[in-house]
């Protein structure tokens, strides 16, 4: 009998997820929002995953649900949960990644190193806390947001005067100090429910408008004390939090050299995409192993360097298959991943890995090879 | 519009190339023999691959047609190609791969070396070619041969003459040299209908039982001279027989070092299954960019060695699944691939790939990991 893995969500991380299970023997079988998504070859069921029916409905046929995504309401995962079924990450992990002033609380209550923050219900609150800051702070929607969406820079609270209105009855926004980093770096690991745990070599990513645009791995100049304490720090929260499948712990390097924890995910994440071409196991791969409680694998890197570059928006005109010839006539050397998306501007519509013995060449193949599908 | 190429056969080499499919954006669909094979998740028919209508069908929503095996009639290929069908390998190619009369004459015409050979329509035929060969001759069935069935080593013809008997008028066996080999060798490269052709490194084979076990690339012992003429070998066999897609050559290496071409086969070979996590384009991939006419991709190993173990039979009782998490638990850089098939004895069920740094380690990983699937 085949392991089966359940995917709530039918975007590009559950996508990504069919190759490996193909290749392992795993039957996933997606729930997807709609017909035609990028995990549309594995979509067994389309339908609202808040609904409980509908999801349990999904869930009768499979050995472990999982997610693409983490906006599973808590009221289904509790249902899950109630109905027997395995779920990884499970509802009190994944509480914490739905709510960035629960992830701050959390991740102060396990001592990790984060940016100084509170929560504000009001525009007194926030100026104060802009004020004690230098005169500045990021204002965060604690819910709901991703890819730069629901996070702003202010320099008073009238700038969020929209959030604040939008508050209800108990609400608060989420303040942070803003940090004066040098660098945003990623640390993965993995985590099975019976408590093994393996990390990955920790990553420099480059954000661009908010949005991930390359990663780089390992992250350079981070060898020994800094990969280590990375390391740790991915650790700590999974084991902490009681995370089961990946965890990304994005960070900030600060100007006096701390990391600060900027944001959590529990399930693959872009800045692990560079392990389906650069490490012996890939991120999808050991989420499918994760949750379904195997072994899990390898995290070393295949080659000394492996660099991701995001595609955003694609080509304004023309499908990415139009666009595979040239790239691939120039770089022969060059992976590339597409997720089945329609070009838009600023959306993720595919990534090229490269990986290789020298970083600045990897580099350079792998943003050229990106540029061939932009316009 | 996603590129779409459709399989005929649902066995495990078109189970392989769905995960490349899937990342690199190409829809492929299979016609499937029957339902839960190999390449179900794929299939979007399941009818007679010998039924031209059937087969045209599936044809209409494709941009080419390939193959999971090379035993579609000549007429169902000729019928699609009539029908305006992109169809890769062709028919005049094909035909060679099913016929291995009809490749050696052809591998003649190119002057390619291979072990002395003869047609043998009866006994006598037969005998006089033993007798000219040290007493002893290698029996082959021209069609329908694989995995060692149809091939006899004979001393008399009446060891052939069960087969004798029972050819057609004008019919005749193929008697070939029985070759005093050292090893066995085998020379994948990948062929653009445009023309552009990639050559992957040589590996060594080691057959059980006429059965492929084991692939080690690159072939130890076989840098510079015996790679180049391995490599213009199945350049040359490519070029001459107009081959479009992967090209397998199996090769015999003589005790006096010459190299003589054993089979061929146009498709995804057992013999490159290691390209999957060992170069840096997997011949599923590049069967893929081959068919579709795209530009090919880069055939370097990712690691020094790279060994793959085939499993061969499974388990008697378990599925493979059940033996998964021993597996994966005592080798956590072997990468496990498995066909969907149920356990039967000298059935390839899946293989286990491993690539490193030091061929011992490498050999010892990949053989363990693939013992734990077997009784």
């Amino acid at each position: 009998m085949a392991l089966r893995v359940g995917i709530i969500g039918g975007g590009q991380l559950a996508r990504m997820m069919i190759a490996p299970a193909v290749e392992l023997g795993v039957d996933v079988r997606v729930l997807a929002e709609q017909d035609g998504m990028s995990a549309g070859l594995a979509a067994s069921a389309v339908g609202d995953y808040r609904d409980l029916d509908t999801v349990l409905r999904f869930a009768r046929d499979v050995d472990v649900v999982t997610f693409d995504h983490e906006h599973v309401p808590q009221d289904v995962l509790r249902g899950l949960v109630d109905a027997g079924v395995q779920v990884h990450p499970g509802p009190d992990a994944l509480a914490v990644a739905q709510d960035k002033l629960r992830m701050r609380a959390a991740l102060a209550d396990l001592g990790m190193p984060q940016p100084d923050w509170a929560g504000v219900a009001d525009a007194a609150a926030l100026d104060d806390f802009i004020a004690a800051h230098g005169g500045r702070a990021v204002v965060k929607t604690p819910r709901g947001g991703y890819d730069g969406k629901g996070v702003r820079v202010v320099d008073s609270a009238s700038d969020a005067a929209d959030w604040l209105d939008a508050l209800e009855p108990g609400g608060q926004l989420l303040a942070e100090e803003l940090v004066d980093f040098t660098r945003e770096l990623a640390q993965q690991v993995a985590r099975r429910p019976s408590g093994d745990l393996v990390v990955y070599p920790v990553v420099e990513t480059v954000q661009r408008d908010g949005v991930c645009a390359e990663a780089i791995a390992p992250a350079p100049h981070a060898a020994g004390r800094l990969a280590d304490v990375a390391g740790d720090i991915g650790e700590a929260i999974a084991v902490g939090l009681g995370v089961t499948g990946m965890l990304a712990v994005e960070l900030f390097e600060t100007s006096d050299e701390r990391l600060l924890v900027n944001e959590l995910a529990m399930r693959p994440h872009n800045s692990g995409h560079w392990t389906q071409d650069g490490a012996i196991t890939s991120q999808f791969e050991q989420h499918l192993r994760a949750v379904l409680d195997l072994p899990l694998g390898d995290t070393a890197l295949r080659a000394p360097w492996a660099v991701m570059v995001n595609i955003l928006g694609g080509p304004e005109t023309d499908s990415l298959s139009d666009r595979l010839p040239a790239a691939l006539h120039a770089h022969p050397s060059a992976k590339v991943h597409t997720y089945g998306k329609d070009p838009r501007p600023g959306r993720k519509v595919g990534h090229v890995n490269v990986a290789g013995d020298e970083l600045d060449a990897v580099c350079y193949e792998a943003r050229a090879a990106a540029a061939f599908f932009l316009d």
